[in-house]
């Protein structure tokens, strides 16, 4: 059983955290069965931490989960923290893998997605 | 003339600011004319401001300025600071017009670019 958990670093502003809960519903939404399980974690200042999120998607039944760091560079979040909190799951959980794709600055199609977004606003304004 | 000026926080690590840098470059590079102009500015911590890359924009022959912010949340950076910026800078060129796209987390194909890129890389794990 695959699990996917979008990983943010959490904000005093409760609505960049709702705002990172509502990303996580479209993922449900269009993963369509490819992740049995899909949710999401933060580092610092919001609720379930990576390790909190692991556990429930173990205790859900998956064996494999795929972390898709939302975060723009790679700073200390992606290179240190991150990694330490999958170690402290993995701890836990030692029949859980976990793989760690690449954050979201560093995805192949970042510069495809702000392309296409602004050609599509600069139609909009004509 | 259009210019197309993607904004970026701006870090203390070098490194950050310079994967906008390249970013901007992949930007560039696949723009393909449809944007004569193609450049990055910072809020903080790093250069060009928006100001001073609407100037170089302007100076370059661009009449039309897209901003596409590099945020994630739609926090004091997106909801003020940006739109000050851009107040400053059409204070000093009333001759532009300049338009701001939606964040990076705001674009509506963030949550198939998380998705396509948790599909790849599971595929690759197998």
């Amino acid at each position: 059983m695959r699990a996917l958990l979008l990983v943010a670093h959490g904000s005093r502003r409760m609505e960049s955290n709702q705002e990172v809960r509502e990303l996580t519903e479209r993922l449900r939404a269009r993963a369509g069965g490819r992740f049995d399980w899909v949710g999401h974690a933060f580092l610092e200042l919001a609720e379930p931490s990576i390790p909190e999120a692991v556990s429930a998607a173990t205790a859900a039944g998956a064996r494999q989960v795929l972390l898709l760091p939302y975060f723009l560079s790679a700073g200390r979040h992606v290179v240190k923290d991150i990694p330490d909190e999958v170690a402290t799951a993995l701890r836990e959980h030692p029949e859980v893998s976990v793989q760690v794709a690449p954050y979201l600055g560093a995805m192949a199609g970042v510069s495809d997605l702000l392309l296409d977004t602004a050609l599509s606003q600069s139609a909009q304004a004509g």
